[in-house]
């Protein structure tokens, strides 16, 4: 069932600009993207989804003129915290006391040894692994977006100071890390649609110590 | 159906050494993982399996001690490339073009294109994208051992430099990123398996640009 989905899904290149998806697919995709699981439950990471038309165009002029940016009804923009702070742990802290109904002390331990290794790290460093996990959820947004049948690029290639600026980001500590195009693709347009998936042999990509 | 999965899953603090995990699983989770997507298509990882009483033993005592890495019947060490170089970047085009039948010209341009962005940057840069592209896979690892029904927990908290010495890594141009043990759940051992799964509310983790 996954492996079908998996190889159901690939980069697409064309997507139908008539052919929006339903907020209820998104919805679902978004719902997989926030049960993704992250380092010591932080969730460092927020996804901004942009339909509007104008702020899509500026995207994809900062995403070398990639046109699925526009013609995807929907762009995900995974945005990663830009370090961690005292404030952020404390607030993760605070949901989970309150949630689960037990006492700070069963987890302050735990996430005071976490800001004592974390706190005195540079921005850049945490930033970093900040992004590791939304990669996680990246991974899972796509997976997710392949089981609603949405096709969707994950996407690496565009400027992120400039996507951070388009969307104001830095003001509210975060930096793009990854765009999603959602949409349908165009079966006659792409060029990628009739080629082979190509993968490493297993023999390449594992190895045993048994 | 992946949201179930999703949900059942929970990064499992004890496990069953007397349950081992199948290899057909085991298998169908790395073909999960073979199938996961990556920049340029580089798969810039390997995953090794490890199985070896005495080899998870030396993984545990650099993982803080972490029981899952011994009770679990296998352990996947995911491994980043160290950097990229032009041979690694020539075998993915190779592979591409043998198996598309296309000619290499078709893609040599981006793939040029590709070398002359990463080959000038550090090692420590190209790393690091070679993880983020680690995790993808890592965060599609553990959904597809949700879907075999198999326990999992993913782990950060772990001496990188000290997995590499005991795997070997280093000298073949890995390091490692994640440690993912399989297994089953302890039921009655396990203290997170009757909590609350806590996660950032939808408003908190997605804003709209509409």
């Amino acid at each position: 069932m996954l492996h079908e989905k998996l190889n159901w899904r690939y980069a697409t290149k064309k997507m139908d600009p008539s052919k929006p998806v339903t907020q209820d697919k998104v919805d679902r995709i978004l719902e997989a993207i926030q049960l993704a699981p992250t380092s010591s439950g932080l969730q460092p990471f927020e996804v901004i989804v942009v339909t509007n038309p104008d702020v899509k165009a500026q995207l994809r002029d900062v995403a070398y003129g990639q046109a699925q940016v526009t013609d995807g009804s929907h762009v995900l923009v995974f945005a990663a915290w830009d370090n961690y702070t005292e404030a952020r742990i404390d607030a993760v802290v605070d949901q989970l006391v309150a949630e689960r109904g037990i006492p700070r002390e069963a987890v302050s331990g735990y996430y005071d040894n976490l800001k004592s290794m974390v706190l005195p790290r540079s921005a850049e460093v945490n930033f970093e692994h900040a992004a590791r996990q939304a990669y996680i959820a990246f991974g899972i947004g796509l997976t997710a977006a392949a089981f609603e049948e949405v096709d969707s690029t994950p996407m690496e290639g565009f400027d992120a100071a400039k996507v951070d600026e388009i969307l104001g980001l830095r003001a509210r500590g975060l930096r793009s890390v990854t765009l999603l195009p959602l949409g349908y693709r165009a079966a006659d347009g792409d060029w990628l649609l009739g080629m082979k998936k190509v993968r490493k042999p297993m023999a390449e990509l594992v190895s045993e110590v048994a």
